[in-house]
């Protein structure tokens, strides 16, 4: 079952899958696509990935506990187990995500689409909230969301000067994303977004990005960046790529997780039954 | 700073304690008061205790995360740290609650008012939601808190047959305790308790307690029962001596608690503002 993702591209537009099913994406991503999850399974909750090794595990979910806007908890795996039990009943972490890093020393040591070969005994898998689940809801609002018109497009992400709550090894600086809002949505933007604790909740700074520590927004970390017009504001908020930040940054022997925007999606939609930890 | 319940008991009665803050109970815990938190500093949020070694930490956090109901997570403490840093800024968890309980190998060892003397530095402790913390607001709807107008009473709780979702050593049935609602207010009662998912939300059964396993009704394992009238039902709530009552199953070399329904009063009000777990 080797991924030909070159080939799938060709074939298959990310726009295809805009209203598909969590199940559906996940099932493309086992079979080829290695793309980007943005604009796809919209209304359904996608996650970040933190794969730890398990002497890790306890510190790292404490972590996550003290810092629950940066990494609101979804699900955890036993170690070893790569099966998810409640927010994508019996998916594969191992595969049904398009693309994987793994980071040894807190160094990129390779980008993979199937991580079968490197998922071990000690391995825990940590399941965390991510922004792109409530993209539907803001673009309902007026919010432009980049990549639900076209193919391209991806959110701005910078390092902050906000400091997250410290926990064992795991400590730093929270890293935000930006969405440029119309002055005229701010509010319901922000009423809407603090009803998905499990997707960041409501933002963590309106306004000049130097507030924050952010010195040249012009230049993300990682993403695009085109600057507010009269009407509009930037807004940041936290942002998922943090808790991968902060074991970079403690050196971790090793850390597996999604490719930037290359999210897991669960077969939890917004507004769904409230069970799990959606309840 | 020895306790002297008994006279203190004398001196004091929980009722004057009613409207107190989160901090003056517990400062009347650390000089003297060794009683039931029952109907104490009304509006605020009290928690469950749970104390494990180290090594069961990182399965026990597990086993809460998978069971939100039941084990709601308001704060953990680093390894040894007796400091609570959240949820009552600067609390000592070894003397701010009114009574502990130790159990080694599952079975009771001893009851304190104090644990200075036996908290290690291997020791974990978890502060989970309890369901004190919504008697006001249910007070509020008509139902029947019966420690609120007299210095006794206290709910009765029960072993159903409602499992909980594994997570390393620890499985085993919830335990749920009863509310007798009045019909006429049942749907707000819901509602109300659904908002509060740190303080178990909603109910996991109203009706026939057979349905969950509980064969007499009459013979609470803890806590008191007065049956209902025709204009009222059976109610249950997801109970905070679930991960007491997993933990003893398992086992476990040590595990210090709260002695029952008596609870450490935290600096959270219900409606008070949005930050750490409660955002």
């Amino acid at each position: 079952m080797l991924k030909t993702a070159e080939q799938t591209k060709v074939d298959i537009r990310r726009l295809d899958f805009a209203f598909a099913t969590g199940a559906a994406v996940r099932e493309l991503c086992r079979t080829g696509w290695s793309d980007r999850t943005t604009g796809m399974a919209r209304g359904y909750y996608q996650a970040n990935l933190a794969i730890v090794p398990e002497r890790y595990a306890f510190d790292f979910m404490l972590f996550c506990q003290r810092n629950p806007k940066p990494c609101p908890i979804l699900e955890v795996l036993d170690p070893g187990d790569p099966e998810i039990k409640t927010v994508a009943l019996g998916a594969d972490v191992r595969t049904d995500l398009p693309r994987y890093r793994i980071y040894r020393d807190g160094k990129l040591a390779g980008e993979f689409t199937d991580i079968r070969k490197h998922y071990r005994k000690d391995h825990v898998a940590f399941l965390l909230g991510c922004s792109f689940s409530v993209d539907l809801l803001l673009h309902q609002l007026g919010v432009e969301v980049p990549y639900f018109d076209g193919e391209t497009g991806i959110l701005g992400a910078y390092a902050t000067s906000i400091q997250c709550a410290k926990a064992g090894v795991f400590s730093g600086p929270q890293v935000a994303f930006l969405r440029i809002i119309p002055k005229s949505v701010l509010i319901p933007v922000i009423e809407t977004t603090s009803r998905y604790p499990l997707a960041h909740g409501g933002p963590i700074h309106v306004g000049d990005p130097r507030e924050i520590g952010i010195k040249d927004i012009s230049r993300p970390s990682y993403g695009e960046y085109r600057p507010p017009n009269e009407e509009e504001v930037h807004a940041f908020w936290s942002c998922g790529v943090t808790p991968q930040a902060v074991a970079m940054a403690a050196g971790l022997p090793e850390l597996i997780s999604h490719a930037p925007a290359h999210m897991f999606v669960t077969d939890m939609k917004l507004g769904g039954p409230a069970t799990g930890p959606f309840c």
